[in-house]
């Protein structure tokens, strides 16, 4: 398969824009993206937007071509895709493909949502959508109450505890106040997250990530088209897995390990030749602290139900055994669910580039987990500095 | 690039739907199509999901996910597009371009959509997020108004009358009453879609797409898939195009010419080596009569603003210089939004296999466009029986 490096990159900051809207969010990110890698419209052949909901949140299909056209770009192929929280990930990866398929060869993909346009009881309703409707949404499930029978269970099978779960948000918040993109700059500290409003037991206000407001572009190009360009410093794609699983929480076969997250790192692992010991830093799906504790087992940096522990001995903080989650993560940089993935995406490649100054880590390698829904899919990507 | 196929089709009847969910009509079109290939579960690498708006529709996302769920394909990377009403082609011209990677040998494409559970100006809303919701639909436009006003220009423009407008529904519902799949299974004439309640002036009723459900599916194969498996009867893709234009009707450079298809077809005819006249049957993207016959033109099979009279003169039906619609079109198959560019496929697949029957047209090459919005987005195939 053809090389493919990511050449450039630009997000808008996370958080409340009451201002902006979904297409000046997409724009200001994609041009960001194109001065950061130096290109011009006509290197574009394909914009690739991932979204989740923009149907419900601000009642607009047809996004691609939306965005396409406030960023010039008409004419282009234009595609958007979903799943879910993952939406971001999966336009990366159908960008990837479509590079290596030789259709194209540099093309735009962004990741967008904009969740603050109406009130939050309707933004819960609308990313219920990732849950099964027939037999979760119609029983009254919301998300932090599909994440807290995970959580209750982890901890009812491992020992796990509420102040661990805790820790992992301590981590995020931490690293937020070091990225000037993050919503929540600020530090927390356990009883911070323990003393914060029970939202599903056992997950309190803190162990949730915040409704966002966000835009992210990268630029992904062929190998030919670098040389070409004489492009420096492309972060390569080293790896990519995909996978899915039920919908509904209660059809899978274990509550406590994500198949998903095991099996789309699997198959990254095997297409790049690493293995978990090589990654020293990753950016994974934290919706929940619970969430983010599993995948830290799922991508097997710790043996299954001892991410606890794990993170209690430090193995998670900046420049530790595996930096997790140094843009601040899903907790605290903020999830605008679409953009997410393409996010994270970002973190890893400025990491790599060396550009994250006060929470920059001195890693080969990165990687990025990103989860839709419940886990119902689950896209992990690896990057490295060299083919 | 890898040459690919279609090696299986299946859809369920278009039409309301009122005893089927999402699910079931998914999973229907899907089973239907594994009989006809003779494929199993484990022969599929990735499954791709075409769907506009089920969000509004029916409350849920993560729907890629949800169809693989229930197909019991859960494992398998899941992949929804959307591009308005031109979802169900992204989808297939995604899959094309992933087996065309070398990421998988062997999918499934679905294009699946159910309206008919919310109730019908819901249904126009959620169909108005496939235009502008800041430019458009906030001053009250919807669909037919936006193709009312591209109508009313084009018979200022090139003397287009109404009745040819209303022959362009007739020959479909002609063709539809020979397909078992078909919503509306019975002929009308110019005199009825004349008479039948004006909708946005100068298009009545009968000149317009109904609301449908419904759900196909194609499976999709690489050559040496096709040749290992001793696959008999592939239906060759020698061509895909696709383009995007502004998303508001107002930032067009004519409102009488779809830049969109001009632009996908000349991408497809180039890949393809055909020219127009080398095509003898076509799928075209009739959500409204004026868009049918704008298509003939902007496909090359008459001139600009010859439409009118290219279809009064007797040359798009059954048999005759070229078939438009053998299916019965958007109009009277029904067009259930997402389903409808795989739905377009399947016709002519059935069409290039001989197994048509009644509707039985001999064709060497058939052509699928299908179009988002009001032309945001198009996406053009060609096909054909030999490589």
């Amino acid at each position: 398969m053809k090389k493919v490096a990511v050449i450039g990159v630009g997000e808008t900051r996370f958080g409340e824009h009451w201002y902006k809207s979904f297409r000046d969010l997409a724009v200001e990110a994609g041009i960001k993206s194109m001065e950061d890698a130096n290109l011009e419209r006509k290197d574009i052949g394909a914009l690739f937007v991932g979204n989740m909901s923009a149907g419900k949140f601000i009642g607009q299909e047809h996004v691609a071509s939306l965005v396409a056209d406030h960023l010039g770009f008409s004419g282009i192929p234009c595609i958007r895709t979903e799943s879910a929280c993952a939406s971001g990930s999966l336009a990366f990866r159908q960008a990837l493909l479509s590079l290596q398929s030789g259709a194209y060869d540099a093309v735009m993909v962004e990741g967008v949502e904009k969740m603050t346009d109406i009130i939050g009881s309707q933004a819960s309703l609308a990313l219920m959508g990732a849950g099964d409707q027939e037999w979760e949404a119609s029983v009254g499930l919301t998300f932090p109450g599909l994440y807290a029978l995970i959580a209750r269970r982890h901890m009812h099978e491992y020992g796990t505890t509420p102040e661990q779960l805790a820790m992992f948000s301590v981590n995020n918040h931490k690293n937020a106040v070091k990225n000037p993109d993050a919503q929540f700059r600020f530090e927390i500290s356990v009883e911070d997250v323990l003393n914060s409003p029970l939202i599903a037991d056992p997950l309190h206000l803190l162990d949730c990530s915040p409704i966002t407001d966000g835009a992210a572009s990268v630029l992904l190009a062929t190998e030919d088209f670098i040389k070409k360009k004489k492009i420096k410093n492309p972060i390569w794609v080293l790896g990519s897995g995909q996978s899915s699983d039920t919908v509904a929480l209660q059809d899978r076969k274990s509550l406590t390990a994500m198949f998903v997250t095991i099996d789309a790192a699997k198959k990254a692992y095997k297409q790049s030749g690493l293995k978990p010991k090589d990654i020293k830093i990753a950016e994974v799906h934290d919706c929940f602290s619970i969430n983010g504790l599993m995948a830290i087992e799922d991508l097997g940096f710790c043996k299954k139900g001892e991410g606890g522990k794990f993170i209690e001995d430090g193995n998670i903080s900046l420049g530790s055994t595996v930096s997790i989650n140094t843009s601040g993560g899903l907790k605290a940089k903020g999830h605008p669910v679409g953009a997410t993935g393409i996010s994270q995406i970002i973190e890893i490649v400025k990491q790599l580039r060396g550009e994250c100054e006060k929470r920059q880590v001195d890693a080969k390698y990165g990687l990025t987990h990103n989860i839709g829904g419940s886990g119902a899919s689950c896209l992990v990507h690896i990057f490295g500095k060299e083919k």
